[in-house]
């Protein structure tokens, strides 16, 4: 059986549940590796994949028969067989979480069973990452720190924002990523100053500052990163700034190892950024895997302890509205001494030279 | 006021609601044109947006004192503060195919109040298109059919289908557009046969069909758009499919219009599948506009009577698992005598030549 779905049986079996429905895409794709709409139905007897005629195709090439999944096209099948399915159970989990309250009172009369919250039982799991996810992120990862590379020493006179977002995508894609984790932030001048800023057509000038918060895709998997790059010539009045958030990156990530309270460490923080009169505009950081934003977030109000192999994304961040912000950003796989940046590239002050 | 908040504040006096909360962003988005994180919260005396400190300057760039809106970044806001908003209230509408289950609960306890579905109250109105919109779906169009046209005489030797929706996505940047509003589908040769192919490594050969499904998004609002070219030659055993989707799509637009019922108008083209014995793999269509796929569905079961100024898309297909899929599809108009397209492009055989 895939092992998965296994571990996630065994789970159920603690929980005296008799089965699962498993809508989240996310989590279907976790538990299975399949990339196409669908659910699973986690019966006493069987382990269903109910797609519909545009994904079977696809779905049962990828399926083996070692999975024990059998897929359905949705058509195939009756009232009777979604009634059937729970015949001989009692409570049944369910993504309670995920699941609207509409659809929740659907599945009550399309299942005819009583259903219980799971409490993110698959989002914890996920938190840990097996080795081949890490090793997918560490892909990512690479892909994103080389394509930055070749983006900030490529960039020509007259290029925009968006240009510049464009030429990211492309570099993520030519180095074989699926694609974006995220939609880009190409973010110049004053327009850095916004922490989700969309890339405009400002062009890019002599003495802007570029926020970069950009990550590829790779087999499912994210990376998250963050750099500021000065063009041609360091401003001087952001250097105290820059090297603030430097420091407070380096700080988290010596502290946020496994054992850690989350909020301890942040709280520490919290106390260096009120010290500079710094505000806090966003969380120092969030989990990543398959969605780019995952448990757990990196808040002072957040009671959980750290365990190795959880990949987070450190990112400091100080902005002065309508002026400037500077954020820098790295996806850490945490270990027993301290987070490792699976997104190796330099933090020195960096100068660009237009082209 | 807001007109749309008006209208809103309108139904719910009908309906006897004192207040809603709007969650779901599309919704947000259409009532307010905000494009930012955050939900709406429509109590007796005040319409409030709660954000959080990433858009609070982005938001209160956009709001006019003619909204009647006020923001909140959401660490403003206390407990005591939610309690408050609705204290004189006995039901408040929410969005139950949008809050999961676990939110219903948290947002019972967090406003004190009972919540009544609304049954899809926004979303059916979003089915009728506003002028302004209508304007923004033709735009969204034109950048779609325009850069298509540019794309199919651009392909060069040697050019995989990612090379291709790369091309495309640029295009239609280039061409003003927000960026894709859905993921492109360029599949080439067999790959066709896969109604929801991802563009490959697959190199584009002299012989093949390509099958597109593209669109643009223009200020949040979608197209939706697919032709089948043939590369360097025309396979003369494709010809009757071509001829036949073609004719079904042409059926579709001159019946699917002001005052018909959706299921009569199917059923009759599912007639036409059957007697040329061709499988139905998908709907014939959907709604169109701040999503891709919207109400309505173009199904034999949708007991629904199509009113002008709703926007489709119609996209009937045939598909030979392993071997081919042919699907040709345009975003149309419904208006009083038949659907008027807005991706505008020729429908005949069209052979491309690689560069």
């Amino acid at each position: 059986m895939n092992p998965k779905i296994k571990w996630l049986r065994n789970q159920l079996d603690a929980l005296k549940l008799e089965g699962m429905l498993v809508t989240n895409p996310v989590n279907v794709r976790y538990l299975t590796g399949l990339d196409a709409e669908g659910f699973l139905i986690l019966a006493p007897k069987a382990t269903m994949f109910v797609t519909d005629s545009r994904y079977i195709e696809a779905v049962n090439s990828t399926l083996t028969i070692d999975d024990e999944i059998i897929a359905y096209d949705r058509r195939e099948l009756t009232k009777y067989d979604y009634e059937g399915f729970f015949m001989t159970c009692e409570n049944i989990g369910f993504e309670e979480n995920y699941v609207t309250y509409a659809d929740y009172h659907k599945y009550l009369q399309k299942y005819q069973v009583s259903l219980v919250e799971t409490e993110g039982l698959i989002e914890k799991q996920r938190i840990l990452k097996e080795d081949d996810e890490i090793d997918l992120i560490r892909k990512a990862c690479l892909i994103t720190t080389k394509s930055f590379d070749y983006v900030i020493n490529n960039i020509e006179y007259g290029m925009t924002e968006k240009d510049i977002a464009f030429m990211i995508e492309k570099e993520f894609v030519k180095n074989g990523a699926d694609g974006l984790a995220f939609d880009s932030i190409v973010a110049s001048g004053k327009n850095s100053s916004m922490p989700h800023a969309v890339p405009t057509d400002r062009i890019i000038e002599p003495g802007d500052i570029i926020q970069f918060d950009i990550g590829a895709k790779y087999k499912g998997y994210c990376s998250d990163f963050s750099r500021v790059v000065f063009v041609e010539e360091l401003n001087p009045s952001l250097k105290d700034a820059y090297l603030f958030v430097k420091e407070q990156q380096k700080l988290l990530a010596e502290n946020l190892k496994d054992g850690a309270n989350i909020k301890e460490v942040i709280k520490e923080r919290d106390l260096d950024f009120e010290k500079e009169k710094y505000d806090i505009y966003h969380a120092f950081g969030h989990g990543v895997g398959l969605e780019i934003h995952e448990d757990p977030v990196l808040r002072d109000n957040v009671d959980t302890i750290l365990k190795e192999k959880t990949v987070i994304a450190i990112e400091p961040g100080v902005y002065d509205p309508g002026r400037f912000g500077i954020r820098i950003e790295d996806t850490f796989l945490v270990g027993k001494n301290g987070s490792e940046p699976l997104t190796n590239y330099s933090k020195d002050f960096k100068i660009i030279h237009l082209k």
